[in-house]
């Protein structure tokens, strides 16, 4: 077999070997002791990258599966605004069109919130916030602390993806008064795909829906994690437990505060880069809005095929992602979630250069000299 | 670590070891053509082993996520009739209630279902049937044939458990009738837990429910599964896909009739052994149910107690099942799936003689000596 391509995407992401080996292992009963002390370990660590003493719990199901969770447990039948500016701001929007009357908050993909128009909804009675902390369609990340006050101001309950920002950014759920909390493990986490977290708040099982779904329904997932031997009311994805486990470890070894620190200078070495090739980054930012700490996102110079860009970067074994629905062709992004340093942003950032330069762009600097210089 | 116990269970079950090597890779990307490719061979060898021609999906969930499809995308708002005999049947039941209005029609466990019942319930308007073909909780394997052509003959939809069936007894989904059947990971295909399949027959699609939820919403699935490269809607859970794959190329090695002719061999010898001894088998089969030919379920003898019988298996290395819910002391069960073979299942009849005497059960005769009759 070939070498699986360098995955500089904003997820799934590169894991550690220790956390690919945690998964070889034999079958282990998961009604017993060994698996709720994994499980246990899980919520610890994650808790504290959520920033939260709310109660947390592992849904072997994509980060999608845990977004529905928190619409389908707590938001049954309520008014939902979905704050939008890019892809999965709008997917939580899909979501919440399923459970309750979903009212969409929107502006341009990578464009700040219109916070206005939110507390319009929730002066008009939106009984819920959806936010995506940070949009990785468009790198850009969003005020969850403003949002997190409005919402409370107008008592309704927040919602907030964490999924590409949880271990790798700030992330303050208690302080911000996010109610329900998701991850997703594939991203800044840096474990294997398919499971993901979601921590509540007790204001949020206040309110906890009477209609709910079976598999996510998350008074089942409580009760069985009180029980004797912590579980999961159904079969989980054990090695997925076992290889999150130790990525959660590794989180631990590392130190919260300096993972963030290391993902902040990982994406600000890849702006400088692309800021000192000439290019233009993607997000429109104000003082509320930040560029992404965890993917970057830039527009693609007039002049380049994004297929034949990405085509020779992959051809030189690394893969890097392009934009998504109405952005396809039009940015690519780079992401630096996980367990990401610096030969590999290095190797990237050298390979996209020349990736340009044979399609004819003519960089004004030395971008991958500037990224070195942050992280060094 | 010490070694892992031998689980001996109606699932999860020990796997081959190159189904738990195929984990450890590094992260590859779930929407390029290697991944495609896996999702492709998957499906391929589950159609052969579900006996269908239907399209078929792999679900990041276990076997409860893909009940709750079945009755979520096909069954929203309809009366559904749920066979009971054992646990899977009631939480089949416990699923179609959240989705629409669930008639039970139950017998005890363990016990010959009521088909005559069942056939009340379609002629006063039941448009979903709901079976557990193999039920685990009891040991009993129930006439999914049957239940196909009373469902056919009401016009409704048939929805079939098969998640301990399938890929270790005959299962021939379109010749039963089958309308949507589902099957588990970590059963009879002795892959990792965390992995489910469905196949969803024309019939059932052009029934398809207009509120349907997300994550599991197989218009989603059907939509991703036909793009030029094979995906799934959302993010999959890439280690079990690769272990999954390659699960199903053992099982095409192996052959498929030759699969279930070894199981079939390996539970008959697990219950020679338990009438050798002079135990009874738990469930009450007539000339539609059949002991279950994955688990055989034995009711402890009087006077055994059940945590000290099996605590003393387990010391030994081993772990088989007890009873669940009222069950619980009162029968004991030994999985045979997956790629058990002879060595495990005699080391394990074994060590429960030994804890039957040890508890004072005198044996009528030589229960290893039965099974390896059968094993020869």
């Amino acid at each position: 077999m070939e070498k699986e391509p360098l995955l500089m995407l904003p997820g799934p992401v590169p894991m550690p070997e220790r956390v690919r080996m945690a998964m070889v292992r034999q079958a282990i009963n998961h009604r017993g002791a060994e698996f709720g002390a994994v499980y246990a370990d899980c919520v610890r660590v994650l808790k504290e990258t959520f920033g939260t003493k709310n109660e947390l719990f592992v849904i072997s199901g994509s980060g999608t599966a845990a977004m529905e969770a928190a619409v389908a447990n707590f938001g049954n039948g309520l008014t939902i605004a979905c704050l939008e500016n890019g892809k999965f701001g709008e997917r939580m929007f899909k979501i919440a069109q399923r459970h309750g009357t979903a009212k969409s908050v929107s502006s341009e993909w990578g464009t700040p919130l219109d916070l206005a128009a939110l507390e319009h909804e929730l002066a008009n009675g939106a009984e819920m916030v959806t936010l995506v902390h940070n949009e990785t369609s468009a790198g850009i990340r969003n005020p969850a602390e403003k949002v997190g006050r409005l919402a409370r101001k107008y008592d309704a309950l927040f919602v907030m993806d964490g999924i590409t920002s949880i271990g790798g950014d700030e992330v303050h759920a208690d302080a911000w008064g996010a109610d329900i909390v998701v991850v997703g493990s594939q991203k800044c986490l840096a474990a294997p795909a398919g499971l993901s977290a979601i921590s509540v708040s007790e204001r949020a099982w206040e309110r906890l829906s009477e209609k709910r779904p079976y598999y996510l329904d998350l008074a089942a997932y409580r009760k069985s994690a009180a029980a004797k031997v912590m579980e999961t009311p159904y079969t989980p994805a054990v090695p997925l437990f076992l290889a999150l486990r130790e990525a959660c470890m590794i989180i631990e070894e590392e130190g919260l505060n300096g993972r963030i620190a290391r993902h902040r200078k990982n994406a600000e070495a890849v702006r400088k880069a692309v800021t000192g090739w000439g290019l233009s980054l993607f997000p429109k930012t104000d003082s509320d809005h930040s560029y992404s700490n965890t993917v970057t996102a830039t527009s693609l110079p007039a002049g380049i095929d994004d297929s034949g860009f990405r085509g020779m970067i992959r051809k030189m074994g690394i893969e890097i992602a392009g934009g998504q629905d109405h952005l396809k062709g039009k940015i690519f992004r780079i992401g630096t979630m996980g367990a990401t340093s610096a030969p590999e942003i290095l190797a990237t950032l050298s390979v996209v250069e020349h990736a340009l330069v044979k399609q004819g762009f003519r960089p004004a600097g030395n971008g991958v000299q500037a990224a070195c210089e942050v992280l060094g």
